[in-house]
């Protein structure tokens, strides 16, 4: 069976996101205001062929803590959702 | 009020995504089988201070289109919450 997967990395609390940062000090000029917390993340999305559910979401898991984010400083979210695109993030 | 808003920048349908061909390349050597169509975009989230949902929604999908993607081979897609994460990315 086919499943679509949505594997949110984002950085940890507490780990510098300069990227934010930067759109942050960006926002004003362009007549943005009451905008803060500004954290960039990476969203992967992939098809995975697995026999349910549960064995989408262990490799998704894995794939995600092996290869997509860096667990020292990113954590990730995995999304497994059996047809079209997969809900959040929760 | 307060806001938690998500925008997933995703690269636009026949847009090369090197980073995802790289991915999903990788993968077999990992062990990971079954996995295609690998595609990489941007996860932003901030918090955002609006009337109600539907300005935060609009300032939000404004911002997107101005500074978070590049609209001609990127979309953006937002997602707002009065409290806590956004859900997805439906």
């Amino acid at each position: 069976m086919r499943f679509s997967v949505l594997v949110e990395v984002r950085l940890r609390p507490g780990i510098a996101d300069p990227q934010g940062a930067t759109i942050e000090r960006a926002l004003p000029a362009l007549g943005f205001s009451g905008v803060d917390q500004v954290r960039v993340g990476k969203a992967v999305r992939f098809l995975i062929d697995a026999a349910d559910e549960a064995s989408a979401r262990a490799e998704a898991q894995d794939m995600a803590e092996r290869l997509l984010a860096n667990p020292v400083i990113e954590e990730a979210e995995v999304t497994v959702r059996a047809d079209g695109k997969p809900d959040a993030a929760s």
